[in-house]
């Protein structure tokens, strides 16, 4: 793949001090193909080209073929983000560890348009921007408990960065103590290994509005990765899951009657949907705001 | 099963803040072996009581029988301990999610007994205590930035735990990024379950002397669990596991012939162990130091 | 939970010899529900209810709490759909073995009103249904050839069930060869233990019209339970899973210009999708057959 | 890798109509290396060099890093080979599916040579070769029943391979249902893509004394490939796992007092080993059966 090996090694900025770097990768969209051709085998004939078979396959959760491609990366990212990445279970995971390494001072503080407040209607998201008096305010308490906690671990360690104390009347703290000190936005590092279906749940997840900020900057680079490297899965991940939207039972039944010609203004208030589902579904159906406010 | 009906739910205290607490179990001794005398049939018969059967499937590594046991924790455990514990993929896990909640002023201080300097022979481990002196020392500062960034934590959150303001006139930041000021000592919770056989793997890993002592102390809690539990299966792996020692092909060779009469002193030098290595053979084998240096 | 302690252990029969027995379960809708509180704390305050939070789960694909239930089944099945089934990896199995075991003649042969001609449009599936005189053909066929393997077995075998030879003179084939003779209708049993996100997934997909029609019943078999174990997520699960609709991104942006008032048979055949894929369509939103002849 | 480029797509026959085929793979030794390397940073400068690295990693059971190497091979195989292959979860498959294709006429029939009695020791393996005279009726009985089915087979699907009928007048009955009746010694096919650590695990059950004669056929040929891809894991692998000997607590006991200079004899028949682990640890420790019968 001509496109991925002018990528391999190549650092993505992510966030103030993190990246995304490609480091190896296996099979591409013809491997998905030539594992489906397997499965399938006459199923697969009337199918004739790769992108329509890639297609059909993501249409139908035919998952399997997409398990035959490979993803590793080298990732640098604050630990609170790797605590969310790790409950990917299936992903094979090399992380630097602070039992035998030293940790560089290297944290993570937001850029002042992403600092926002907690959001009222979204229990676990943002709301608007934090004004720019107190988010310089904020940023300063972050910077300052960062360098402070990290002035502590260096003292604690009393370590040249060789194993040699900087203070030979002091005792040098094992390292996996001292790293108790650091704060969750210190930078950590992993290899991430992941075939291609684990990795665009991943994206689904973590690429996703309700995804916190951070952890999304990284789906978005990824995601660009893999655009490049199978382009006809990608197409057909944004068409079948991205892109998609699920209606539930009662919102097909409720989108049925709006096809047949009832009212949305007068049904959707006597459903069993909450106020915010019932926006969710206009938004859906490019409805826009019913004309009289809802019961 | 009577024990661990009267275990159910009990607290049982870990570190200074933490604990594991039984929420629910599923099978015992008697499942591990229904589901072997299925799969073996014929296979099972000549060994007649459950004892010995579980015996020889840790003995023969059969495994699969052993997954038929369920057990479900709740612990509350500092966060630089789940950030090891969770490497154990097999396992289901919900944890307290800072996005949503606020986390408690709770912090991990190791007891003085406990610090320790970084190990000069062994790269991931402790070594000597730390001096009295220094300890009070070291112990005062991690308590200082714990307090510190929990300040900083609440100034940023302006939160009375309810959703409503401390101060009125003041944003709340969103919870998913005030937590990342917070040190790896906090405590967090989550309910975590596992089959036994995985839960075995994790109690070989993180009971073991190489595991951090504050693992530790989680993974002893846990295994006095097992213990009652399963006091068969507990026994087979004690004899079978955590008390049996591998011995390598080379250390195979080295043995026979210190059993058939060769002098460990003249042949164990000679041979591609390092001293380490040669070290731990003379260990296992019960030899004693040698009699002259080894090269 | 007083209606599943009262299904424990029962037989409930499948195919023409084949059961599901429900041998353990742990935990219930509540304990998704304790799990679900942990997580997200504060977030799930609003949502008073355990029915309103478990179909709140289930609707935003907040899958892990579904983890913390596990349910324990022996299953009597066909090796053809036993090779079906094991394909789900997220589970626990202990299966007969006819290495060390001798396997009963019982096999699967289906009810006439069940033999279908291959599909001409799915290319997986079954048409329309034999006619009655070929199937008493077929059926004899498919008794005759299961009859004769299992007297060849038994002749390999010569074993009268205890490892005592039926013939002093002649050798015992070896078990695990002997077997290589049965056809894939014979019947295997197994003990299979999986938690019950993963059990929905296996629900979803075994249970759809696109699963072949034996290891539908089984799923059936198990759906039965399961609405009886946990009926919130049960339910949650029909809104949300089985009875929803996913709509592809062009699906989507159809069904918005049909709500506005577009002609479907205009735009539908100038969309692109495939004729088959616009019968699905038009048969989700309710719309029947085109006025006039597609192109 | 050369020699491994080499391999690619190259058949490497198993049994009698199997194969093995290099489809893919990622990494090798250095992969190893460069995801250990950042995993234990400093940890890992006293080891020099990538042999070393990656013998220390296997005898320390540090496995993630061998996650970091992928292998994708093309199998056709037995169904009950393949039966019990599927049972290792961790791994990716793509099988041809009986449900879309039709099966060519090839069934494995042992070598006269591999046929054997059942084990009168052993419930699971295989004791003497059967007699010439009993073998020549064995296998013709399994080519008998193995060609009789598959002409059931054929007379049930009624199709040229094109989908046409042989004969226009007599329905197709569906694949998915006609499968049913082929016996297990017929081959499949699959892709199947795995980890290294997963794929050693897998070597070393599979590989075994213990497993059965026509799977550890594959494990060899597999064998072959992993030790040209990953000389130094292959080498240590063999050094830490299938050279080496776990002596059980008990065992380690008996070696102890046996290198005190305690006679075997003696003390072995007073210790809670049975007859066959006595012998087995006597084989183990180079002793040759005991001078007098043990009681």
């Amino acid at each position: 793949m001509p496109a991925l090996e002018a990528r391999l090694y190549r650092i993505d900025r992510v966030l103030d001090h993190g990246f995304v770097r490609l480091v190896d990768y296996m099979g591409d969209d013809s491997a998905i193909v030539q594992a489906a051709r397997v499965s399938y085998g006459a199923g697969t004939r009337a199918v004739r080209d790769d992108r329509g078979l890639v297609r059909y396959l993501m249409r139908h959760r035919h998952t399997t073929p997409f398990e035959m491609c490979e993803l590793k990366l080298h990732v640098k990212l604050p630990i609170f983000v790797a605590r969310q990445w790790i409950r990917h279970r299936m992903a094979s995971v090399n992380e630097i560890s602070a039992r035998y390494s030293i940790l560089d001072r290297e944290f993570y503080v937001p850029a002042p348009a992403d600092l926002a407040v907690q959001s009222s209607v979204n229990r676990q998201g943002r709301g608007d921007r934090v004004p720019d008096v107190d988010a310089v305010h904020m940023l300063d308490l972050l910077r300052r408990d960062a360098m402070q906690v990290y002035a502590t671990y260096e003292e604690l360690l009393n370590d040249r960065g060789d194993g040699t104390p900087v203070d030979a009347d002091r005792p040098q703290l094992a390292r996996e103590l001292a790293r108790m000190d650091l704060t969750l936005n210190y930078y950590t590092q992993w290899y991430w290994k992941i075939d291609l279906h684990n990795l665009l749940h991943f994206l689904s997840l973590r690429g996703d509005d309700h995804a916190q900020l951070e952890i999304r900057a990284y789906a978005d680079a990824i995601a660009a990765i893999v655009a490049e490297w199978v382009p006809h899965a990608w197409e057909a991940f944004e068409d079948y899951r991205t892109g998609a939207r699920l209606l539930s039972r009662e919102e097909l039944a409720l989108t049925r009657r709006i096809v047949a010609g009832e009212d949305p203004d007068v049904i959707l208030p006597k459903s069993g949907l909450s106020l915010r589902e019932r926006k969710d579904l206009r938004d859906a159906l490019g409805l826009g705001p019913p004309k009289s406010r809802p019961s």
